[in-house]
């Protein structure tokens, strides 16, 4: 299943829609997950500070895509030739001579995907207005298609788990387990990892961003591990912690139940209008009747799509609510630094009366 | 061999050292490969737009570092916990109250790596100047220990490509020899690759950024192939076009002779001093000697280091000289769409008195 060209099409559309509603002029989108959710145009940048190209989308009807040589080929694939832009070598001279050419005398962008370099480039023969999170708005709400490559990419993560725990055995180095997660899930299907997976070793596990590194797991020791890979382009998230060994420690248990009561207290509350931060609140109080919650240590999770981390954040000062086709991660957690962190996570699509947990 | 404490001081020294000179206020360091050369603190940032934390490098000698809780315990591993600065939740609300206490009232930052919203919310609270490109200018030197590291990075890419060879038989798919390429780079000591594989088969080769897809290989047939990968955090970038068979035709010898004849021509005229449009010029004109230049359609090469891709890049519009440490790649190509592509690149240092190929 892939996202299809009408579908971009729509998007635009539906970009074009809003921007003629507020009145802003063409929108410039230059960050790479709003692209690709545009003209499915690169997903990635090659560096974060290199660019694989802006798209132009224009109120009036006429949609550019401006890109440099290397990128051409890929450009024809989405795009019509005629509203392809190359540019190469001093890019915003000839960025000049195109919004000339082209009249945009005005231009939108977003403010967090504009530099001050690139800004005063494009303020020399524009002028610039800000207009902040508008496809991110879009993205937000995942049409049929993004649920069901979610609901793959997702299914995806469950089966590695049940392949990679086998593998987890005395002896063997997070950096190990690390290699055997990347290889699972690309041998099984995903393009690339989410994200570099954390693997955790007892201690290790209370770091909310443990590097694997070569401590070994020990017969009687616990292991975090938060994994995900992508699926026709969409991203999953997941975090179990395993005991190594027959039989796990009290302390081990304890802390478990505790993690997987208050994540299932959240789950069970979210639906179409809850207060976002309401979700976070659930599960803290949940830690708080345990007189553990100085221990819950980050946000209750996050939104996720294309990116990983996206809109909206779970977190205690979070503004919204919730909405359907709204996929976030439900991840509480409890750390302590002389002995390990427990963390569960599951994916959950809101729905149009509740939740379902992908 | 990994890059000592007493280097990362030394570079901030470098640093403080130019702000000094120039007059410059402390400066802010938000761009990941900057941040990490400096500090060792996170060669990445988790998503292009979600930083892992800044530096501040005073002149008048306490740098700080600022960072979310996630990455605490990584910053106490390379900073002084009394001069790290933990925010959360609202961020720039932390930073107000942190550049108050500490009377950061004018800050350097650099325009290319700081994005507008960044610099609005900034600039409510303290006053910025704009520094272009002071951490890339030391970077673009590098000293014993960073040439060590890059050698051996650049001997696993040896090492890679005679594991990979005989792998290159008909049949096998172009993302099969990606995940090849992957593999053998993991498996023999690098920690990530540089940058995504290219595999290009026959036309494909002829696309600047081809993405390894499902054409196989077939007896006959010509493969490109441009591959890195990072060791002690340095990368390698070294691209090879391969004949699959045992006859090459002589279309691809004569193409493939003339891009090497570039190559080695251009490397021959690198020295310190030398203009560095000069190489891609020296290139250029082999190919005018046979009349082909116009299918050489990108730059001779670009630095490399903590980066892919960083300064200089060695293009006709390239200012500046050759200096002893710099490392840039020299990769010319032809590239004709109706039969395929031919790249050859090296990476090599500029010496006292001349060059090394690495």
């Amino acid at each position: 299943m892939t996202i299809s060209t009408a579908t971009y099409e729509q998007r635009r559309e539906n970009v074009r829609k809003r921007l003629k509603d507020r009145g802003h002029p063409p929108l410039l989108v230059s960050f790479a997950a709003n692209r690709y959710y545009l003209s499915g145009f690169e997903l990635h940048d090659p560096q974060c500070n290199e660019t694989a190209g802006w798209l132009i989308i224009d109120p009036a009807g006429r949609d550019f895509l401006l890109t440099d040589p290397r990128y051409h080929d890929a450009a024809r694939k989405v795009w019509k030739e005629d509203d392809i832009f190359i540019y190469s070598g001093r890019k915003f001279d000839a960025l000049r001579e195109f919004f000339k050419l082209n009249g945009f005398k005005k231009i939108s962008y977003d403010p967090k995907s504009i530099n001050i370099f690139e800004h005063e480039k494009l303020n020399d023969f524009c002028e610039l207005k800000p207009v902040s999170g508008l496809v991110e708005d879009l993205r937000l709400i995942k049409d049929e298609t993004e649920i069901k490559l979610m609901e793959e990419s997702c299914a995806l993560n469950h089966k590695v788990y049940e392949l990679l725990e086998p593998k987890l055995v005395p002896g063997r180095t997070e950096a190990e387990i690390a290699w055997d997660v990347e290889q699972l899930f690309r041998n099984n299907g995903a393009s690339e990892l989410s994200f570099p997976s954390i693997v955790g070793i007892g201690p290790n596990a209370a770091l909310p961003h443990a590097i694997p590194g070569n401590d070994k797991l020990e017969d009687g020791s616990l292991v975090l591990i938060d994994m995900g890979g992508r699926v026709g382009d969409y991203c999953s998230d997941q975090t179990r912690t395993f005991w190594v060994g027959d039989k796990p420690s009290d302390r081990f248990l304890t802390v478990r139940d505790q993690v997987q009561e208050a994540q299932m207290e959240a789950i069970k509350v979210l639906r179409p209008g809850l207060p976002i931060q309401h979700a976070y609140h659930t599960a803290k109080a949940v830690f708080e009747k345990y007189g553990v919650e100085k221990y819950f240590t980050h946000s209750l999770g996050h939104g996720i799509g294309l990116e990983t981390h996206e809109p909206p954040s779970v977190s205690p000062i979070a503004s919204g609510e919730l909405k359907p086709g709204m996929v976030i991660t439900v991840e509480p957690g409890l750390y302590y630094s002389d002995w390990g962190g427990i963390r569960w996570e599951y994916m959950v699509l809101i729905t149009e009366d509740g939740y379902k947990i992908l």
